[in-house]
């Protein structure tokens, strides 16, 4: 059976991926009078006098809202709420068997940013942390910021977010493969959407000096004035210090690095040629990548990324945002830093680096040692920026990690 | 140990009371690609071409979402939404134990109605169902009617609606064993909160033709004009045919029920004294009863009810909405009537029926039968009023209910 047809009956089988797991029993009555009434009222006065306490006899820490308004969702667009509840569920249980993190899904049948805005801050007590997921740009952009100034828990699009530590990390083994430094290399971004856009800044933060985004009308540059908006107009300024003023086929130029999060085909054969020595080719469009491994290789490329499980180097978000999750929350991180994205990538990118080749730049979505590498990394570094509500030790903040990521 | 110190305990141990449980296992890349990209684009596309197989393809049909403002919990009062969630993810979990829904807090940090509402109807797409809890009288009444009118799924105030249906349980086995008929008995119900106009209401519906409604202020009548509100306004014209106008010492002179959903201590020995022959004493204060079962008896009443679990004849909300719930999302009723209400009190009354005694008018918490039976005759009534999306016959619905009671 075709995985189209399995997905439906499966999905159709179970009704759905997701249920509510009781973490105590209510066998009698006196479970009752400890976890209801009468007992309850004990943790919900003492919440009542100091807040804080919310995460000491609530499920607060753990829980984290998978918020979308289904309008990028996939490849499929603009679908609306109750068709993207599906891949909702699906992030849940990712982060539920990758990070022991409990997520439900908050589908918001909203376009409108200050409606998804309020939504979510209305509804945020239950929650340790906000997902933003498959949120169309550029309202992601605004929706993220806003939530980040006015939550104390951390807020993550991981479209833009999740998207940028995995390429980062692919990128920073690639790198060491090829024997170039990221402060040198011309780096061609195709792409201006969430993932694109993130991606952009987080390279730039990491030490990338020689950037050029493009869209669908070719790089983006300073005083360009189709189909622009906030969001490139910043990355317009930061970006392209060339001014390359024209399509991919030009910007990509003597580029040793292309990172594709656009469409299928977009890059061909001779445009590959046209790259410098040791490509570096991250074709990462779903579920046809931007160009086929193959075909890449054939045109010079020395390593080739894509989003697929079926070729080598699979740049793969569930790398990141489960780990990314399980350490901010362990330590009560109020908000993910771009330094704690970068400590992520670094670590993802050290768990292959033991066996490094061009066929292995990144780890598989199921070595188990990834969310805890990238959770210990997270959780450090939020301490060292003071970010954290709860400072462990190394043991203490290993032995959390792991007992969290085995529930 | 105590159970508050306990309670404290167990809930500091176990951080909180809920977690995600995945009903599918994500053990490698194929079943990633069914229940994560690629596969889950089945779903969605097919959701997209019709809203109604989000019931088929998602979880959708078993979530209910437990809402609060955290304005009027427990005895507690207005504590906030903070506070309000150890008693929602005891909801929750009752929900899970004696019901098989997955329920899910939200809480909502507001207390205009407005917002309150909208915010319920932009996240409804994960919910099944709606129960709405400890939102303080008498915002909680617009709050339901509004949710009702603009949703399709059933929204139900536990603290109305549930306590009405395991009162009027009570009362149903009450007075089959003092042999006197509702339509003929004078019914007292102190509070004219969210419980105390839902239970008259209901038991007006059932064939109460004489009840009287009391607040702290006494009596509530037409033309009454201290403390009154819309919702008081409305029983006012439809109890107390006497026009009684004075206090409950008054209003309780040849009563054969009193309904107590007030405070403790209300009542004193000599009212009961006042009451008829055969009085039904249902004293559901909580902790502390409106008057304590012993003195009760002592002072003539022939049955006593509270809603304590150290007492015999416990009216426990728990025997309600489990089930009620259970049986709606079962047959997908896009609301829950007060027909069905009714058919859950008798359901539960039913029960307790085979062994029926002064001290046992009501089934106990933990008789398992009870969700079952009370599930049925909702799903069943819903069926009959043609509310319901999806239609079983008796076999399907009995094997329907069990696979879901025993997820």
């Amino acid at each position: 059976m075709d995985i189209k047809t399995l997905a439906l009956q499966l999905h159709r089988k179970h009704r759905g991926k997701i249920a509510l797991k009781s973490k105590v029993s209510v066998d009698n009555q006196h479970d009752l009078s400890i976890y209801y009434t009468p007992g309850v009222a004990e943790p919900c006065r003492e919440i009542a006098k100091d807040k804080s306490l919310v995460y000491e006899y609530t499920s607060k820490s753990n829980w984290v809202a998978v918020v979308t308004n289904g309008t990028a969702v996939l490849g499929l667009g603009d679908i609306g709420v109750h068709a993207s509840l599906p891949v909702m569920e699906g992030k849940a249980i990712l982060f539920k068997q990758f990070g022991g993190v409990d997520a439900f899904p908050i589908c918001i049948a909203s376009k409108d940013v200050d409606e998804i805005v309020k939504t979510v801050k209305l509804i945020e007590t239950s929650f340790g942390g906000i997902n933003l997921e498959d949120i169309g740009a550029p309202a992601c952009f605004e929706i993220e910021e806003r939530l980040i100034e006015s939550l104390d828990i951390p807020v993550f699009h991981d479209d833009q977010h999740g998207t940028a530590v995995v390429a980062l990390a692919a990128l920073i083994n690639s790198l060491k493969i090829v024997g170039k430094r990221i402060s040198e290399v011309k780096i061609v971004i195709n792409g201006a959407g969430a993932a694109g856009i993130a991606t952009a800044k987080l390279l730039l933060k990491y030490g990338a000096k020689n950037i050029v985004v493009c869209d669908k009308h070719g790089a983006i540059y300073e005083g360009r004035e189709e189909d622009m908006n906030k969001y490139k107009e910043e990355i317009a300024k930061i970006t392209n210090r060339e001014g390359i003023n024209g399509s991919l086929k030009k910007a990509i130029e003597g580029a040793d690095v292309f990172i594709g999060l656009s469409v299928a085909n977009v890059l061909g054969e001779d445009d590959v040629k046209k790259m410098s020595a040791n490509a570096i080719v991250m074709a990462m469009a779903n579920p046809i990548p931007e160009i086929m491994p193959d075909i890449a290789k054939k045109a010079g490329a020395r390593i080739v990324c894509t989003g697929r499980s079926d070729f080598n180097n699979q740049v793969n978000n569930v790398l990141a945002f489960p780990g990314i999750f399980r350490g901010a929350l362990d330590v009560m991180a109020t908000r993910i830093t771009d330094e704690m994205k970068i400590a992520a990538a670094e670590a993802i990118a050290k768990i292959a680096e033991e066996e490094l080749s061009e066929d292995y730049v990144i780890p598989k979505p199921f070595n188990k040692r990834v969310a805890f590498e990238v959770a210990l990394a997270v959780a450090k570094k939020a301490m060292e920026q003071k970010i954290a509500r709860l400072y462990l030790n190394d043991d203490e903040l290993t032995s959390r990690i792991l007992s969290m990521l085995s529930m």
